[in-house]
Parts: structure tokens; C-alpha cells; sequence
């Protein structure tokens, strides 16, 4: 197992950790400069926030600064309640790609998306199994295109709490059937992303870690969880500050060869993004050598 | 599959659904009155609301009103930091289980418990493997005293969002594993207490109910999963509010041979304990008839 403790050579920040800073919404160039300053040498960022700065103004400054990528946030949001949506759907994670492209990602990470509307509190259907069809379906399609362009996808498992309105692969082993069925020949362009906040309670994760192998494993993010939980979406915990066995799971995924960067994703409205943000991202630094 | 339609023979009520009824905590003699008064034959009560009213007096109250048990709430919280912690579980469920006989219960049923301390928010320790292994011996260990007495252990999968603080085993399929192991006779003394609200998301979940089968599948809980949910622990949803399939569900429960009660077990500090309680009644009769 690497030693993380000497310096921060494989800490990737994903840009959501740091999107509110003291409450604020902070674009992403400012971010990254944040990053470079303190010598991390990559992100994950977020659509939404690549297109605020504009797509190829990012690119420029990260080749500027020699700072790349550990995925690209986010494609999936597959299902949808007519054919319509369905194309839209496949369309837009068509433009992820090119996008993911341009920046030199080494995946696209996919949150799939579970009934369509339930985010919004109005799901047109409540059968699952059509989403979960709908998910299978849009992934073969975008894998065409990622196959053309060369673009690995990763499809994130989303902790069973988030299964009616955000994504309804919800284990590492429905993932790597997904994976299996659609890639089998493992070809390096389908795999997953795997998250700790989202799958450290399950049973079969150490089983279903070795069973990914360093093909499948595309994209590790971390965090913690944290007792008490109080937001089923914005209340993740700073490394160190949960439950989860970090060192553990990294023990596992790199005994399966993975040996890419640990990418922390906070997403918390209860906390860090009150914070100042150099502070947020100098614990992240102090945390990624101390507790993962 | 049974008609629901035309009556409520077959719906029971988790008292922890009216156990607050205008935000005021409700003492079990009255909810057993107000369950009797609508014709409900079955209820599952919590050893709290038991004690709060004395055992002996609930047990007369039952065999008054000629109503029955579903389950009885709850054994379980088998880890701890050290042995006399371990020891005093087993105690408690020893008397757990002796309650459950003098009501007469078809099952007991076991919130396993997870991290000790991590309901407090102060876990004596994070590896849960080891709350696992001591999960299994408390069971193994209850079951002995269970046969004795003849009293049926259903462990309860809790949702993922609970396998820190409240119970470790976190999907049917786990649960069973924990059956097969300890009981591969399939005495009909170890089982599972399946809640929708916990496994509604699962892609196994109807692979798994037809794996545990008739001898297993001691007790069935209904309620709804809520887009959005606001609450890890008390949010759930009065069936017919939310995204859960539950007549699917009951169908492959009862393609496998369940033909029980149907307990309506709901946990809302946000919704339904601040409502009258009369009327949460007699809604759950009503949604009784339609949703579930």
C-alpha cells in the first residue's frame, strides 16, 4: 500500500468540496489557483462549473498549471419518462464527453439518475426496474460514442438513500453487472467510480473490490460518514471525522490494483462550505496524509 | 395474491406509528383502545410503551380486546466495546424474548445494532466487521434460549443509511446468510422481519424473498420512501405517499408463501406523530385498502 503520509502526490480535489466557500458560490478558476497554490496536482470538476468559466478557459489553465484531472463530473441522469427524454438525455451525455475530452479526463464519472422527476418530489413512474433498463440502455448507448472518442466511463454506485432520485445502481456488485454485461471483454472504457461514503457499510464490498481489478476501477473518492447523519445529501464528513475504515478500503482497492488518486468529494452545506475555503483545502492536504 | 380491498383483516399496527399523536407521547393502552375500536386485530408493540404500561396489564388488554401480535419491538443491539457490555445484551434480549412469550408475539424482532456508541455519535470503535461477528454470536447465542422457549427471532435488514448506528445488517441477503449459518434447518425459529422501507431499493430484493421463502419471512412492515426525504431516521411516508411498489413487494412476499399480517410501521417526527391520532388510524386503514 502507498505511503500517503510524506507528501500529497495522489490527493485529487473534487471541486464540489470546495464550490461554497464561507457560503458562497466560487467559480471555478479561483478554485483551481487555489489548488496549484498549494501543490495538488489534480481535480474533479463539475460541469455546471467548467461552463461558468467556459470549457476551453479551463483547459488552457490547467495546462498552465500542469494540473490534470481524476474524472470529470458528471454524465448519467439516464432515465426520463418519454422517448424524448431519453434522446436528450443521451445527447447531453454525448456533449460530457467531448467535454471530459477536451480537458483531458481519464473517465467520465456517471451518477445514472433513478426516477425521473423524484428529485424534484413528482416522479412520472415508480418502477424501478424500468429505470434500472432505462440506466442499462443509456450506458450501451454513451459507450458507443466513448469507445469512438476514447473516453473511459465510470458509473458511480450512490448510497441506497439516494436510489429514488439520484441513481439506482446502488452496490459495487450491480455496478460491475452492469459493467460485465456491457463491457465484457473489459476493454478499459467501462468501469466504476467508487465513492466510501457511498458503499463502506456493505458487506460485500471487499469481495466485490477485488472481483472490479484495476480495469474496472476507474475513479476512489473519499470522505467520511459521520454520527449523527443529518442530511441524506449535504452532510459528509471531513476525513478522520466518521466511521468509515479508510485505510482499510484502500488497503483493498490498491491490493487490486489501483494505484490512481484519492479524490476528496465533501458535499456539506452543515459545514465545510461555511468555511474558508484555503483553510477547507489545507485540512483536506493535513487529512489525505493522516487518515486515508 | 389476497384482496386487500374489502376489509383490513390482515393490516397490524407498529404502536410506534401513533406513539406520538399531536407531537404528545401516547401510552400503549390507549393505542391498543384506539386500534380495538377499528376493528385492527393485530398490533407490534415497542418494550418501551410495554413497560410504561406493565407487561401483565398489556397482556390482559390484549386477551380482553381478542387482538393478536405481529412482532414484538425489539431485540437486538448485540455489539459492544467490551465483554460485560456483550454479556448484558445477551441479558437484556433474554428478557426480551420472555416478554415476547408472555404476549404471546409470533417473532421477536432483532435491530442488530451496529457501531456501540455510534448512536451517541461517540463509536468505541469503526470496524465493522467486528460489529458483524458480534451480531452473529449475540444471535447465535439468543437462538439458543429462543428454541428453548419456542420463541421465533427475526432479524430486521435495516436501510444502509442505519448500518453505523442502529444495525449492521443491512440487506436481505445478508440477513439470510446469517440464517442459513446459524440455522440451516430451517427450524422456523430464525427468520427475517422484512421492512419495505429498508429494502425497497434493492435490485436482489425479489431473488432474495424467494430465496428466504415461507420459513423465513416471519413478518412483513409496510410504509413509503418520501421524494425528498428530510430525515435519515423520521421521515417515512404513510403508503400511497411515495415511490415504493408496494404491492409488487407484497406480491413476491407472498409468492413465497407469507400470508401474514402487513404492519404499518411509521416513524414521522415531521408529518404523522403531529396529526391526530384517531385519524392517522384511520387513514392507515384506508391506505391499507388501496396502496398496500
Amino acid at each position: 500500500m502507498r505511503d500517503f503520509t510524506q507528501n500529497h502526490e495522489w490527493l485529487s480535489i473534487n471541486t464540489a468540496t470546495v464550490r461554497k466557500q464561507r457560503g458562497v458560490e466560487v467559480p471555478l478558476d479561483r478554485i483551481i489557483d487555489q489548488c496549484a497554490e498549494r501543490g495538488i496536482r489534480a481535480i474533479s470538476p463539475w460541469r455546471d462549473q467548467v461552463a461558468a468559466v467556459g470549457l476551453d478557459k479551463v483547459a488552457a489553465q490547467l495546462r498552465a498549471h500542469g494540473m490534470g484531472l481524476s474524472g470529470y463530473c458528471r454524465g448519467g441522469f439516464f432515465p426520463a419518462p418519454d422517448a424524448a427524454g431519453l434522446k436528450a438525455a443521451l445527447d447531453d451525455n454525448r456533449r460530457a464527453i467531448d467535454e471530459a475530452k477536451t480537458l483531458n479526463a481519464p473517465c467520465l464519472v456517471l451518477v445514472v439518475g433513478a426516477l425521473p422527476g423524484a428529485l424534484d418530489g413528482k416522479a412520472a413512474y415508480t418502477d424501478i426496474a424500468r429505470a434500472r433498463s432505462e440506466v442499462r440502455d443509456g450506458i450501451a448507448a454513451s459507450l458507443d460514442y466513448a469507445r469512438e472518442v476514447g473516453m473511459p466511463l465510470a458509473i458511480e454506485p450512490l448510497h441506497p438513500m439516494q436510489a429514488a432520485d439520484r441513481a439506482c445502481i446502488n452496490t459495487l456488485e450491480h455496478a460491475l453487472d452492469v459493467c460485465d454485461e456491457l463491457d465484457p471483454g473489459q476493454s478499459g472504457l467501462l468501469g466504476v467510480a467508487l465513492d466510501i461514503y457511498h458503499v463502506w457499510w456493505d458487506p460485500k464490498l471487499q469481495q466485490q473490490i477485488a472481483r472490479a481489478g484495476k480495469e474496472r476501477l476507474l475513479a476512489y473518492h473519499v470522505c467520511d460518514w459521520l454520527t449523527p447523519t443529518r442530511d441524506l445529501l449535504s452532510d459528509r464528513g471531513m476525513m478522520g471525522d466518521g466511521i468509515v475504515e479508510l485505510k482499510k478500503i484502500r488497503g483493498w482497492v490498491e491490493a487490486a490494483g489501483f494505484d490512481g488518486f484519492s479524490e476528496v468529494e465533501i458535499f456539506s452545506m452543515l459545514d465545510w462550505w461555511k468555511r474558508d475555503g484555503g483553510d477547507v483545502l489545507d485540512i483536506c492536504v493535513e487529512r489525505h496524509k493522516r487518515a486515508v
